[in-house]
Formats: C-alpha cells, structure tokens, sequence
C-alpha cells in the first residue's frame, strides 16, 4: 500500500515522546495540518473549526475535531482516541471544549508544548489562545516535530517517488499538449485531467489522494511569454504564442506527499538571449546540485548560487533562493537559503530551483525534487532538463 | 470591468481609518491574504515569506513582501507603495526587515493595530512576533476589517453574481457528464475544465481569476454513495453507481470572489429513504431561508433549523451548523450558527447549506449563496433544488 503505516506512525511517536521527556513535556498540542497528519495520518480541509492533535507522555495520541469530521477521523486517522465538539463559534466556544478535554486528559497544571497556542486564523476563526483558557505552563516547541519532520523515512521517500512520476506524467502530457494559439488553461487542465486519470486507474485502492484536489496537475499558472517574470504569478489566461519563454509546475499528491517538478520551455526556436539566459540557469542548477551532500550547510549551497550569480553579474535578475525542504508540506524547512545553517542529512529531500527573472524577456527556472544520500543525492524527479528537449513545435 | 475599482479600495480605506481614529490606532497591520486583498487589492500565494500590508491614518497603504513579488506587487496592486525585503530565512529574518520599514515610516512607539502579531505559521515559516522586534504599543484589531467586511458593496456583490454563473455552468456540466461507471474524478475535471474555459474565453481581459486555481470548478470530492455521509469527505476516487447519493460542490473565482453552490443529487430512482431524507432536508433549508431578512440574529436562522431537526428526531444525522459569510474567503464571518449573535443587515452575503447525514446511505445538503435585502434576501446562485431536476438517468 502507498500510505504511511501504522508501525511508521508509531516509530514517529516513540520519537516524539522521547524528545518530549527530553524537554519535560506532559503534553504536545498540534494545530499544523501537516503536524496533526504526521501524528495521526489523519488529512483534512482546514477550516474556521479547529482541529488538534494532542500527543501525551505515554504517545496515546488523541484528535479533537468538529463534529462534522468524527466519523471521517474514525475512519481514516491512527489516532488512539476521537473527540468531538460541536462547531465553531457555537455558544461555548470550541476553545473552551478542548480546554475542558485537555483537563479530562489531566492536563491543568502540566507542562504543554504547542505548535500553535489555540488556533490558526483560517477563514472566520477568531478565539482565545489555549494558555487564556486551560492553567498550565506552556511552551513553544514548533520545532520539536519540524526536527524530525527534516529527514525523511523510507516510506516518505517512496511516497514522493511515486508523487515525482506521475508529475512527470502530467509534465509530459503538458508539454505534448502545448501549441501556439492555445490558452495556458486549456493545456494544463487537460493534462492535469488526464494524468490525474491515469493514476487514479493505476493506483485506486492503494493509495489516497489525501487533499483538496484529487491526483496530479501540471501547469503554468501565468507563467507565460513575459509574464513568466512574475515567480510566484497567478494564472492570466494567457494564449501561446510563438517565441514565448514558459515556466512549468507539476506535482501529484499521493497519500499526503507531493514532489515538485518545474521546467522552463520555449515555444519554437529559442532566441540568441533565451539560449544564453538558459544556459545560465543550468549552470547556476549544477552549481547547486554539486554542493550537495551530507555535511553541507543549506546555507552553503544557496551562497554557491549566489557567488555565481555575482561573478555573472546575475544579481539583478535574482528574486529568491535556490530551494526548500519539501514532503507533508508544499514548502518545509529547511531552506536552501544563506540565513539556514542547519547541515544536509542522509533522507533529507528538498527542491533545487536557482532562477533567473528578465524583465520584458521572461522566467528561467527549473526545479527538480531530490533526496540528499550518504554521498551525494539522487533525483527523485526525472525529467529532460536540456534546452533541445524542451522546446515546443511551433 | 469586473474588478474591484480603486475607488472601491479608497472607500474601503476611508472606512478602516476613521475607525482607526476612533479606536485610536497610528497604523493597522495585515498579514491575512484576504485582508490584504481587502486593503490593496493584491492577491498572491502565501508561502513561508511573509507579505504585510499597512495601512496608515493618513490613508497611506504599504505592501512589504518578498523580492519575488515585488514587480508583481507593483503590476497589480493598489497599494501607494511596495516595499520588499530579499528572502526567507536569509541572513537577517524578515521580521527585522519588516520592523525597520515601520520603524522608517516612523512607527516605532506608536499604536499599531494588527490582525496576526507577526506573521501565520504558514509552510515552514517560523519567527518572532512583530511585538518582539519593533517598540510600541500594539493591540489585537482583528475585528476592524472582519466587521467591515460582513456586508459586501454593490462591487462585491457584482462579482459574487458573476462567481455564481460560472458556478451555474460548471455544476450543470457536471450534472450533464454523471454517469454509472464513471470516476466521481474524470466527472468533475472534465466540467472543471470546460466550463473553465468557457469562462475563460468570455472573461478574459475583463476579469482576474486571481488564484491558485483558474476558473470555475464543479466536483463530489468523495461525496459518492455512502461516502457522502462523511460532510468533509476527500477525494477517494469513487465509482459512481446507481443507487448513490451523490453531494456535489461548485464555484468560480471572479477577480477574488467566489459564491458556493452545492447540490444533491441521485442516481438513478431514489429509494424511499432517499426521498424522504432529501425532502427533510429540502424542508430545513426552506425554514432556515424563510429566517433570513435584516435584523433577525444569525444564530436565530441556525437555532430555526436545528428546532427542526430535534421535532423531526434528525439530530443524530446533524453534523453542522446552516451557513457561514463567503466572499473574499470561502468561509467567513459571520456564521449562521447558534453562537453568532451578530444582527443580519442588507448586504451580507451567506450560504444556506442545512445537512442531513445519514450513516451507510449518505448526506443530503444543497448549498446556496444569497445576499440579505432590504426585505428578505435573495439568491446568488440559481440552480434547480427539486429531486426530480436532480434525479441521473441509470
């Protein structure tokens, strides 16, 4: 089966609560989506109703939901225990029922550690931090489950592995499915379709979507001719055209996990300076997938990309680092960044996406998701990264 | 244009710096992407680098977001000025950044209102609160925009109608393409994806999708047969059958704005039982809309409809309250729920959405936007709620 086991979620608490002796903790208290799945395997849409997940010394772990999850928690989740409130804001605030569920725990005048001290703001949400209404000391031990969450297990990696070739599906089927003329929309939703199928025929039963969207998508989000200058763009609707730069996105949820696939494409023959801009791009990539092993500092590997673009004269198409730790989150630490010191580990998988952002011109970015290992890394996506592969008929 | 106007935002700000002076505010500080939607018409994917918007007394409103956002920032938004700083983590936090912009625009010691004291724990951010690293007096204005935001202008209202079309289209879609043997899947992606691009090619240029996702999308989300029973169900790849409940969910983002619509519908002839659950739900919603008009308490509509369900012996199939504020964000203030005393006035948008959920046959709820009338209220999204419209020929 292509979801995390039971025994793996246990290994995880035996973990947890053994740091949490460590820190002299009776209790942790998780709000995180991806925490609260990291403990109990339990996903689901974040909304104005909290959901925790409290962790005891003795790893019972329990799930406090609304009621409109119970049955689905039941169901789904390896928590030890399900609780209920009724909904949010309700005449007793929900806050105030897992305070009263936390004291029923033994919990009042413990020692608690939180990720967060009540609740997120999602949506309407607005309430009293959990310290305002259950006495106890608390602290904040974010990092506690962030810690472990760095280096991946064996399943997570082969969770991501299975993510990584059906974003290559979708890739692929994007890249087949792109012509001039056509909008950004039509090309990625039919990709996205169509890959999304595919897996699903392959792997129903075996594995779980475990998100809002079901499958895998690939796209461009905007990312189009010159408005691929905009990183982090939304989708315009752009048509394609002759002679346009495209920045890709693929990634496919399984079970929880998702890699990250981008690639940079040109439509018809590449100009002198698009050449030359991805030229720049794959030496600035190879810069940072040389530095690349255990024992490395993050921060080392995003001031080797850095130090290129400087020497290049790069800096004024610069606009962010060279990558991001990457699993139950979308982004996670750590940061292929110069301000995160923390060292490469065997199991750590992140992305490696140095880009270069020219005005008028277009963006030039690819990202491949890797796993460091004790020598070196090895891809977990694979994908042609050469210009001559990519570029589109036209 | 269906955009929100800039005279729209300087009417938005007017409102938030009188109350600003009333509450005796210098500056208000915004981290929640609808907020800063709501002050500056920016929209973006929040990551682990924070984007702030402030807002001065003097009407002045600031964007402080990462250098990749920056142009982006600048093409889009009506902010008077963007201000960016490099990175996440980067060599020193953005926090620090952050409170030498508002220390530069010479808040230091002054009172600063805020929505989030920071930043939200979002992806793997973490840092300090922004009362750690910039002196003064600070307080939690949540409420300020919240309030401001429960009644939705004529442009508002505009683009909700706008939203509840496409909704319309991709639901009918949806409705047209459900068949026996078909993945609930290749159902929703293919009138996902068409009546995204109708929306596409007769929008395009007059509208922002402004999201994550383009256009309009119509789905089951794991609602199928027996699953329906579970309301927050997940995507799990079901094949849809004749017998089945089916709960469907669809909307369409509109330069920021979407309206829900959510339907019942059976395939093939329904059962006895089946009829019977839907017609008690049909009669829930119908108490809960006959409730609606301005100045009746949002938690008399809930408390309306769930009077209904203990005369009828169905609170074992209850599992949430009736309805919740959309705009902006999907679900937001106010809600209609027992524990929300908040008076209904002209101008709210909400969802009505009373569910029945019934274990191992499935869960009966439609969901409509209205927007409160002088008189009563009226409907945002218009599609046939009688089982006979909604019955799928098997």
């Amino acid at each position: 089966m292509l979801v995390i086991s039971k025994r793996e979620v246990e290994r995880r608490v035996l973990n947890i609560t053994s740091e949490m002796a460590r820190r002299n903790l009776d209790a942790l208290y998780l709000v995180s989506a991806a925490n609260i799945a990291y403990v109990t395997n339990f996903f689901h849409i974040p909304t104005e109703r909290p959901i925790a997940a409290v962790v005891l010394s003795s790893g019972e772990k329990i799930l406090i939901v609304p009621r409109l999850e119970l049955e689905h928690a039941e169901k789904y989740s390896y928590a030890d225990r399900v609780l209920s409130y009724d909904e949010y804001p309700d005449e007793k605030h929900p806050m105030l029922v897992i305070a009263d569920y936390l004291r029923g725990l033994g919990l009042e005048g413990k020692r608690i550690g939180f990720d967060v001290d009540g609740y997120a703001h999602i949506y309407g949400y607005r309430g009293p931090r959990l310290s305002e209404v259950l006495k106890a000391s608390y602290s904040y031990e974010r990092d506690l489950i962030e810690n472990m969450r760095l280096v991946k297990s064996e399943e997570e990696i082969r969770l991501l592995r299975e993510s990584a070739k059906w974003a290559s599906l979708a890739h692929r089927l994007l890249q087949e499915y792109t012509r001039p003329g056509l909008y950004e929309d039509e090309v990625s939703l039919r990709a996205s379709m169509d890959a999304t199928m595919a897996m699903a025929r392959a792997l129903k039963g075996i594995y779980r979507p475990a998100g809002w969207a079901s499958g895998a998508r690939a796209g461009f989000r905007g990312q189009v001719g010159k408005h691929s200058y905009y990183p982090h763009s939304l989708t315009i609707h752009a048509i394609i055209k002759k002679g346009d730069v495209l920045v890709t996105g693929a990634t496919a949820l399984v079970s929880g996990y998702g890699a990250e696939l981008e690639r940079t494409m040109i439509v018809g023959e590449p100009s002198e300076e698009q050449r030359r801009f991805f030229k720049l791009m794959l030496e600035a990539r190879r810069i940072a997938l040389e530095s690349i092993k255990p024992g490395v500092k993050c921060s080392d590997v995003d001031r080797n990309v850095r130090r290129f673009f400087k020497e290049k004269d790069l800096m004024k198409y610069w606009r962010h680092h060279t990558g991001h730790g990457i699993g139950l989150e979308y982004h996670e630490a750590p940061f292929f960044d110069i301000g995160d010191n923390r060292t490469l580990e065997e199991g750590m998988v992140m992305t490696v996406e140095p880009g270069i952002y020219v005005e008028n011109l277009g963006g030039f970015r690819h990202s491949d998701t890797i796993v460091v290992t004790k020598d070196g890394f090895e891809f977990i996506t694979h994908y042609p990264e050469e210009l001559e592969d990519l570029i589109i008929p036209a």
